[in-house]
């Protein structure tokens, strides 16, 4: 089977589990499920379910032993794409192709479904089919990367600094908390539940790293060459909200070759090992080749 | 020691404690630290930490095994009320008799702050210096209570029913999940840290439940008959916002009823105990007595 085809068989096991892990939408309070399964299902890249799986696979990791993680990590994703498009923030009102959640329902129900999500990926960990050990350093990698010291600093940094020319340490920086640390926290899930050694583990954190951090470089550089109907999002819109971008403070060149650079440090992170590593760098690869 | 100047120690020991567990106000990102500090310190009953310490007594834990499950319960209290009370939700102004948060910084920073406390709730009970299978199921404990089937399902009801009469049961459903569900989890994780046995946590939800119901017919009651100033937050607003409340469908009388046959269950429930149950019992006197 082709890494491809792997993750295409992957993304339809993801979805189905998610799927069955939301409450139904027959079930009172009806519009408050149906928007949480508005605001998970049917779309996204689920590239950080992926990765759980990808990292676990070079361990040789039972894929049963990963699907909780995986299932947590998307849903803290989720709930901050409900969060961050609200009109108080981003305020938009396209994603994955379809209306935000508080445009196809109402900012009250968004605001709590995304506060529903976040609760399901801590109670879905906590009671994962694992040893209560491994649960618990699950919960505690995952919760530290969503938290203030994570991806809610990161927004927070990023509010903080629209409208200003930031430099690019703080640029990087806001970056590797707010998408940074929950793809780092995806690799890490899938490592510890293949019972990885401490080496593997450093190893793995420096893939990710730059991973995450070429993610947004390649979101940069997409936000200003892609269409709206390509990305399944508004596109242009970090020039129109004057955030500072990577294609911004060092050019579009710049910005490519940073992306190479990255591609290296990826390379070498995973030098030791063998085809084992082959998910994981196919995911690196994805994340620079992208095109949406 | 009396039962009260043991609240007001614990008291002190929850606030000092909370302070230590929320980031610094000097550390960015400022504004969103600033923010959770703002959220969760200097006031509010503190009613769910105390409860799990009261229902940890009756086991004779250790005080220093409920910190953690202390601390998780009033962050999710404290987020839940951060959201409830913005523009989108209940629009209020006043709580704990300060600014809510997002007048006191913004909407943005009061959504964000919101959620990283969430994550705080569930990082400080999976760091908690507790067996992994303990810190697991009051993990369990808590996530149930305070997502899709427990508090956020409770908002959601609440808003659907905003402008209708809801019949009796269907009130007393919303307000088991808005309010009933965490003070059940506080209590019963009180007991889980005290390795109570199966018949005691029935007994103690049997407790909470009554307990949590006649918290809620309380809050209804000084809605009508107390002053924003004695309450610390808007009063007049069930009947200002068109909602269904116990008075309402009751009678003053009729709810007043109501809280002496749920003070009876409280007494009933924890009949089997000795004067070990005295701190639970004397929180359940402040439920139905309190006048703020």
């Amino acid at each position: 089977m082709t890494v491809e085809a792997s993750f295409a068989r992957l993304r339809d096991r993801i979805e189905s589990q998610l799927d069955a892990a939301l409450p139904s939408p027959a079930d009172a309070p009806r519009r408050l499920h149906q928007a949480m399964r508005h605001s998970v299902l049917g779309g996204g890249k689920r590239m950080r379910p992926l990765l759980v799986h990808a990292a676990g696979e070079v361990f040789g990791t039972d894929p049963h032993r990963l699907d909780a993680p995986a299932m947590a990590v998307e849903l803290i994703h989720a709930y901050s794409l409900v969060h961050d498009d609200l009109p108080a923030m981003d305020d938009d009102a396209l994603r994955r192709g379809k209306p935000t959640t508080h445009i196809a329902f109402d900012e009250a129900t968004a605001i709590l479904a995304g506060d529903a999500l976040q609760t399901r990926a801590f109670s879905l960990l906590a009671e994962a089919a694992l040893p209560a050990e491994l649960r618990v350093a699950c919960l505690q990698s995952l919760a530290h990367a969503a938290g203030a010291a994570g991806m809610c600093g990161g927004q927070a940094l990023d509010i903080d600094a629209t409208g200003q020319l930031q430099s690019l340490e703080a640029l990087t920086r806001m970056h590797a908390l707010k998408t940074g640390a929950l793809i780092r926290a995806a690799v890490r899930m899938g490592a510890l539940c293949g019972h990885a050694p401490e080496a593997d583990l450093a190893r793995l954190d420096r893939f990710a790293d730059a991973l995450g951090l070429a993610f947004q470089v390649r979101d940069d550089i997409l936000d200003v060459e892609a269409s709206s109907e390509q990305l399944g999002k508004t596109a242009g819109k970090d020039v129109a909200q004057d955030k500072s971008t990577f294609p911004a403070l060092l050019g579009m060149d710049g910005a490519k070759a940073k992306l190479a650079e990255l591609s290296a440090v990826m390379h070498e992170a995973l030098a030791a090992y063998g085809e084992e590593a082959n998910a994981l760098r196919a995911l690196g690869r994805l994340a620079i080749e992208r095109d949406h």
